[in-house]
């Protein structure tokens, strides 16, 4: 039997309220997350230091955070650290040059946090990113419009909250691996985002694989890892824009 | 207050094992029905003759009928009895000239006895209808091909099982009012229709309604009302067939 | 395949957070409505004077207002925009005569914020409307008083929490399509208006259709498009008032 | 602290595969039951048997039969022994003079099994029972017709399936204390008999209580006590018939 | 038919914003009740006020109220109302002798508004009313001392939260008729009252009856109908108070 | 790191069909048990030499068998295999020495199937078992008769379906570490005993921990493991049967 | 049949506002203990003054203490009490010599006030307790690194949220009885604690048993009976700490 | 907009019963699959014959076949047809070359038909696959043994019933994109699989993406389609089998 970690070194650090697994970027690829919620600006703040000195080639990524743990990582990081409020990340550390592409697409306004915390999850775990907001089904022209830059993609992580029909017609017009995010944004017994999750199970495309409810970092993380595999294929350039009305990140 | 039943008649007939709605007629427009389910062919075919002893003038329908009451209407009215297998219906007595026009569009095949019923029944309560099967979004051409018939209707019944995404698609396709109807086709999280059910109910296309899980008769009956009000419009006629795909029943 | 928006128009707005559905009411015969939550007061501004600007004959809807949108609506748009505060409405631009009617009928006090958003949503959607509030159950002759009004309506739009059976009782009644709206009123295991919605969509009258909790907009938009194919019919003079008890709005 | 049971006696008899409690009818007024689902005909044949021998002086009831249990009582018991192959029940030994009476309203026809269970226990258990079939609310003069019925129970057992509004418009008629109990009929959401125990428990007529799904046992266990209490009230006399339609058992 | 009001008289009060039922103590006994949740303070005074006007030898009693509703009530009714703040109730007008007695057998301390809204309940409607509280399952011996209590009423209400054992305890050592209540105390699979409802349900004691959660309204309405019907029976003499440990009210 | 298998041992059986976990008995006390749910009779009794052929000290387990099973096994092993039948269960090999006592209390006949394979579990795993059945909550004194039994084990397994109210009771009388199990007994809500489980899990008795519905498997293993740590402890003598109405198997 | 209590003592003290179960030390070893949760801080501080004087030589506990309550309970016993802040518990009085070893697991930061409540109610009622802290099995070296203090234990608590995993993996490495607690953590599909909790009930590992969600105490208290059973083992020395990592507290 | 479908074709096959979606490989890279699931013999192969016509250099897969479709597929197509009985499927015409290696890892046998439905989809879609099987985490050292062919997979597909743990265990060991797909094995709360499908959802290990239950299908077109875009990888050889235990298709 292999093993899991190398002889004379635990693995992990212990940094008392938490033991940091230290070894799982040597397993997997990619280190560990800081996971904001549930934790005290100042946990993160050392879970956050921790990372960045365990690996110093990469990004250390925080997750969840409140307005609170921004500022505290602000204060402790200053202009080291790189935070995206709307997504409520952060990351501190050298982001990988992007391989692949991952096309993000959100039916509304309002899936829009979810989308960013995808995308910038993707982004630090090496992906190159594109982006298509506001494309839901009541309005197909939308889509139709853009439908070349789903293609050109590399893997599609489609976000929607409501009846969660978007993953459905757009894996019905591409064959790019396709990974839908349910969002809970609705009301009644769309509430909660259970509908939008059943609705993405039990897709009637091919090959539509899902996420938990909200999980843009789950979709980001999973994405780049395929990403990543099928570069050096870079088709419209990364840096240079969809050439159909994607938004490059 | 105005008395619901004329006085001097209780308005229903004693059947011992039930007591018949003969007024229902007319308060409502549209007669009773037998629903067959859990009653013995011979409490059918007693429903059914009493149904067209009550009102000579409209036709008699039973529903969800098992193979025993399809034999049993069969050997009890004869010729008279018109039987639709795949929609478990049967019916006898005159069925009213078409007035209106519902356009009833199913996702797949297993769609296929919901849809049946509710064509059956519609057509029977007095309405023209078309049908428009196999569309499911999976392959958005095969819908958008028959786009011109949805907006020839007066009502649309949209049946679906799997994720129920048609009725979002059609109604961002089309203002003509759309009742949907999720079906307990598919597995797992999707066995028993709750996620198409769940999807329909919280379309982000406006102006869907829902019905129960499986209820072609409820749309049915519901969308004959809803073209009759409509009539005489008949924009393209009436036994013609639909101009670009839809079959008229 | 016939193209769903005009050549050389991509059919939407793109005002950065959102792509607005320019070509909607050409599909449709409705414009988009903004949808007020989770959208910023500056948002739902944009929003309204976007549709203001594209739809310049149409009434322009948003709904779902926070007190704090409700203030930002009027401060921009002043005398233009009328708001209804019980609905948590608001809309401005011409909005149309009114074809057909749609009667909305409440079981009790605590549906009147969604019986509000239906009313509003209808009337500006382009259909006449008539209100019969507080007639549950529990006082049956509170709704034979007004039975009559039922009969006169196009279509009926009926709202209910608790134990949702009023529309059972005015399906028997009525030949009249009748969408069933639960409500999230209630508490124990009728909290969130889960008991309100599988009764209606059990229904035992015929004909019973139903949407999402609370969805008083779904309704209207509904009812107005049933009611508008059924006018020049308006037996009761649109602006006279219910012959028998409604309230005319 | 009063001891549950005479020293010297355990209470209950051992049958090897049971531990029969003999002493209830001391502590309530009414014998154990031989509930029969999930038992053998041997084991049902054994217990009633038992119960026989241990109240001389009461009837000893089973309900839950089948068709197995069913032979294998009347074999055993011959005609000492009363079956209700509606009801799956069966009694032998002295049933008492009725006192009070329990008015048992069913919706529809395939309410039957359970009405008749709680008509066939409420008789056993000592109280009078009037039988109301087949006046659901969908025709509601139907159950306008049967009105002065209600008022002349001293408690009433209301049967349905579906949405179950049955009850919610029967307690607004009248003040007599009414148990509801919802039946499994019904497809969809309403499979199961859901959407009926929700609509029950939501009830917005006060006053309202509620058993399990198809439980007329619980509710004619209860309602006989209830009724045993209001006698020897007996207002329309007991074994002449309801004077307004209802049919007494 | 029997009409269900008076000839001449609408059968209620149009209040603008409600219909109060009128007519609802000449039915059923007992006149409307205004529950206060989402209702205005102002809006609960102007019923009350309605409810002593219409019915002046009736008590009108009020259930629900926020603090704020507690203040208006007593800011309009002065020394006229009652208020128990536990209960969350106030009433005013002549409360009715107390006929019977309703038993009020609660498990746990956190039990006891509802309990309290039940003992109000009851007595306003005209039971008498005895309490028994904290006697939960896991120390048996409490129940077991006051069990003589439990056969002196002619009712009982028993109210519980998380495992909701107590009815099936109760109505295992006595007949009188057992209404449950199961309440929304408890955490994780508790929380909400989902599993004392569910208990209750399921009760292996026969002749249980459930209220839906947190309903002590409910159950005493019912129970004061139940004992009324059971009176002039008063065993243990009303206002002396309980021979074995219950608390009268 | 501790190595979990031997050097140069795989620590597991490759049959094809499966790979057996040889090592189970070395890391837990306990060698892998044949679930026979889903598995042919064939491979069953493979399995079940497999693991006689890895443990010959330790006595060879297979649970849920069917009929065919049974005969299988009985085919192949002859005189060699016990199996009881009630608890779908067989064995083979040297049972250890009953070490500590399993008291297994259940509250109905029909939970006999769910007792008994806890019962044949434990034993297999090497304690000794008492049995005290159909004592549930509705007929207390029959569980007061024995509760010194109750306090003579060092572990209890009860097992309840319905309410399952019988563990809460138990857990209040004595101090013994209790297991609850609940089963699939029951109708209506109490199908598939999730009532059982919900009340088990919020038992008001502390220290009641919870297995999955019928897992009388589950409830043996943690149970054995329980008694035999607690062991030589033995107060009334392994063997000899209870002192106060517990049968010992 | 054993009276559960002494004659001539009621068994329990009466607080007004709650009946304090006196005899349950007597009747299972442990006494009752305050559940704070929905308690007044006066109320906490009376029960647990009353539990200080029954049992002058036990511990008294109370569990789920506001910010409110610590204050009160610190305001009163002053230096006597001990209060765990993270645990949200509060205990005076003589807590007892260790007898056994509870060794709780938990999965993450998180989970860390459950894991806290179950290791000061383990404590106080009499077991030694070990604590290991943050192995969740995304990083099993973390875990595999303590693995010889999971077998060092008498009994086992794992505590976990997410998909709650741990469990199994615990229940495949020891036979040491392993009691496992999910906690509330997590999003989306994972809000409450379902995921978890299910994920143990239906565990692959034999003998897991399962607490409600976040029932840090009852795990606590049942972990404690087991461990004092298997004493006086105490194979690493209580107050030595673990020879492979976990923490004594 | 870019058409969808080439001028001058429907882009689908109208069979009557069907309109199969032709254009579908040419939009995706994969033709259209037939669900056998609720279809008759004759349709299934009727659908076959056609996707044989349309695509001549793609093979035509059947999936949930019950064993008459598989006898009248081989009746029809004779040894031009390859049937996998466990998965349930049969495919004709030319399986492409195998690009890329997905690798399907199974936790128990019962799981074994849902991993050959995705593996036999897979290789058709043009994968190269390998497996491995029965390597539950209660017995962990069966999966640290076959560790190395996780790594060398270019996307895992983990299968699992019960409590659905493997899919995190495996995701703490490997960065290689994982898919999970839940089993309906189980029983109690484990039946049908929800618990192991939260679980997935919920994975504490980053990356993992799910399936509907039972979905092999889905998972391995998914999984397919990121093989293909990951080759020409091939590092342990097509055809060879894995150098650690994995098993080649």
């Amino acid at each position: 039997m292999r093993d899991p970690v190398p002889s004379g070194d635990p693995g992990f650090a212990d940094l008392g309220f938490a033991r940091l697994d230290t070894h799982r970027a040597g397993r997997t690829g990619d280190p560990e997350v800081v996971y904001g919620s549930g934790k005290t600006p100042a946990q993160i703040v050392a879970l956050l230091a921790a990372l960045r000195s365990a690996h110093p080639d990469l990004a250390a990524l925080a997750t969840r955070l409140s307005d609170e743990a921004v500022a505290a990582v602000r204060d402790e990081f200053g202009a080291e650290v790189t935070v995206d409020e709307l997504a409520r990340c952060a990351w501190l550390g050298p982001v990988p040059e992007p391989r692949g592409r991952v096309c993000i697409v959100a039916a509304g306004t309002s899936d829009g946090p979810v989308a960013a915390e995808a995308a910038a999850t993707a982004r630090v775990h090496g992906a190159g990113v594109a982006r298509i907001d506001d494309v839901g089904v009541a309005g197909l022209h939308r889509l139709l419009h853009v439908r070349a830059d789903l293609d050109d993609a590399d893997v599609l992580i489609v976000v929607a909250g409501m009846e969660g029909a978007l993953p459905s017609v757009v894996g019905g017009l591409t064959g790019v691996p396709l990974v839908a995010v349910p969002t809970s944004t609705g009301y009644g017994t769309g509430a909660g985002g259970l509908a939008a999750l059943l609705s993405m199970l039990n897709s009637c495309a091919p090959g539509v694989v899902v996420c938990n409810i909200d999980n843009g970092y789950g979709a980001g993380v999973f994405a780049a890892r395929v990403a990543r595999r099928a570069a050096p294929r870079d088709p419209v350039g990364q840096g240079e824009g969809g050439a159909h009305g994607a938004r490059v990140v």
